[in-house]
């Protein structure tokens, strides 16, 4: 019923997450909207990103070079690491521009019922880079979930008696939440990790 | 702050409609996570829609033909014109498989508030194959608003005298739409065009 290459297109916008039949067949449509520059810049990205991006040897960041940006530079704090479970994490914590330390992006979170396993997550890898690169302090910033928790426990003893501070992100209300709304195990938590207000 | 393919990529999915930053970070994101034979597909497909569709000669539904597929179609009904007034609702109306005549598609509603004026949504190209064609009914399938209602009437107006049945599509209360949310212009067309139980 429709050109071939605007079938083609609507079947590859549905290879996107939440993209069903309806929203793949309005952006298709739109694409036809733009100018040709942009849809040449648009057909090149996919290739490019998909041909360059790879993840840094030394930390796992999605990267265009042999080592990310993050572990080339040289002003950041080698002390600090931030272990997170995916990419656009680091990404995350890079927007804020507050931490300065180095990351190391794990293969997912330990979780069994999935079938996956601390050998699945490349856990042999960050312990290479701890015994080498001697940091003071390990921040766990997982999902705070079963997986994200069993993780970081699991890490965190095989890291004993190699005097390394290893902390994990604070949970609690979230700011501007309603109170109402928080759940009673995030609710719980904050009761448990309560501040002394200075 | 990303590599620059992944932050091109997110540039262009944000030329889409309803798509913003975020949403565009992760299906850049989700490009990662296809086959090498996706993302080729994907980006070839956005340069074929772009170089390979437009208008059809005859009644400007997109096609990759000179003449696209129903104008071509020896088969189908020549008395019935249902015009429309974008290319997206000839295959809206093709999918439900119960329309047979041709279709044309005009530039738009006419529409003097947004500077949109008769001569600009290719109501001559209309009139011309109306003339050439000799359809016994025009089907006014636009939308049921001011708009919509000024450019079947405008043109209603102009075939006045060359003996077309000129029709337009029923309004009313959708089927399964509950009754308290129904506007009150829609009940009143409900309720003026209402038919006799057969």
């Amino acid at each position: 019923m429709y050109p071939k290459s605007i079938k083609d297109l609507i079947e590859c916008f549905k290879f996107l997450p939440g993209i069903g039949e309806k929203t793949a067949e309005r952006l298709a449509f739109s694409i036809l909207d733009l100018e040709v520059e942009q849809t040449n810049l648009f057909s090149d990205s996919i290739k490019n990103v998909k041909q360059q991006i790879h993840k840094c040897k030394n930390c796992n960041t999605l990267t265009d070079q042999d080592l990310c940006n993050i572990c080339s530079d040289s002003t950041r704090d080698t002390t600090v690491l931030c272990v997170v479970e995916d990419t656009r994490n680091v990404f995350l914590f890079e927007k804020l521009a507050t931490f300065h330390g180095k990351y190391h992006v794990l293969d997912g979170l330990i979780s069994p019922l999935d079938g996956v396993n601390p050998e699945d997550i490349g856990i042999e890898k960050l312990l290479d880079r701890i015994n080498k690169e001697k940091f003071h302090e390990i921040i766990f910033a997982l999902k705070p979930s079963i997986e994200g928790e069993t993780t970081s426990l699991y890490i965190k003893k095989i890291l004993e008696g190699m005097n390394i501070t290893v902390t994990r992100l604070a949970s609690g209300v979230p700011i501007g939440a309603d109170m109402e709304y928080v759940d009673s195990l995030t609710l719980e938590r904050a009761l448990n990790d309560r501040k002394e207000i200075e």
